[in-house]
């Protein structure tokens, strides 16, 4: 029984994030990918939509000098033969910020021969604004 | 072939949001259901955490009562046996602040004897946010 290729992409990812190291992840994103992470892009200039290898490789780049994961818990998982979704919590530092932030995220993801050709991922991403300001938005109550 | 309970929750849900009629979502529902939506509860007391039935269709009738849901797209969706995943698309109109509201969200669903045993719920808050209060957030750039 073959691996499913989400397992493979995650672990070249978070080794490409923690160890700064590439090489892994290079071989299993699809030329052609499509790669969106929904959020704020004025706060966090790294998530976003990317289009093709080169541009996926070096926002992973980006992520890997902002971010240290110390730890993943994945919820939820569901697979399919070529597709993979997860609903997952992150510890993370920001080197940016220097604070831990704990990150709620889904991502739905396609392969192709092995290779990832598509992911888009959402966060929870007041709370994610919120720990990286380091102190609470005012919200008015406006649907009580 | 039987319809995945997916598409029968899926249908009673919307039926409870816009015509605030819960007769047909109440027998999909587990007594026992775990129902998480993550968000900002200051903001939308409806988001959040509940368990059981009553809790359920008590936070249904308060989302029927605040939100119109015009159109929704199933953007990826996944189905096992007993359970589902999706990320989907709607538009919506607050009732609270009569203002339309474009809102991405990813769920992961089980279900038990064709009845909604847990939920969870991941949605893009940062962007519903700032919708809501009809205005951006500033945010300062941290991670460039």
């Amino acid at each position: 029984m073959t691996e499913h290729s989400l397992w493979r992409f995650s672990r070249a990812l978070h080794a490409a994030i923690n160890e700064r190291q590439l090489d892994d992840l290079d071989p299993l994103i699809d030329d052609d990918v499509e790669w969106a992470i929904f959020g704020p892009i004025d706060m966090f200039p790294f998530l976003g939509a990317r289009h093709g290898k080169a541009a996926v490789l070096e926002v992973c780049r980006q992520i890997a000098e902002r971010v240290r994961v110390h730890r993943f818990d994945r919820e939820s998982v569901m697979l399919g033969v070529d597709t993979a979704a997860s609903m997952m919590r992150y510890s993370l530092t920001s080197t940016a910020c220097n604070r831990p932030i704990s990150l709620r995220l889904a991502h739905f993801a396609q392969f192709r021969a092995g290779r990832l050709s598509r992911i888009r991922v959402v966060i929870d991403s007041f709370d994610l604004v919120e720990q990286a300001l380091g102190q609470p938005i005012h919200l008015p109550r406006i649907a009580s």
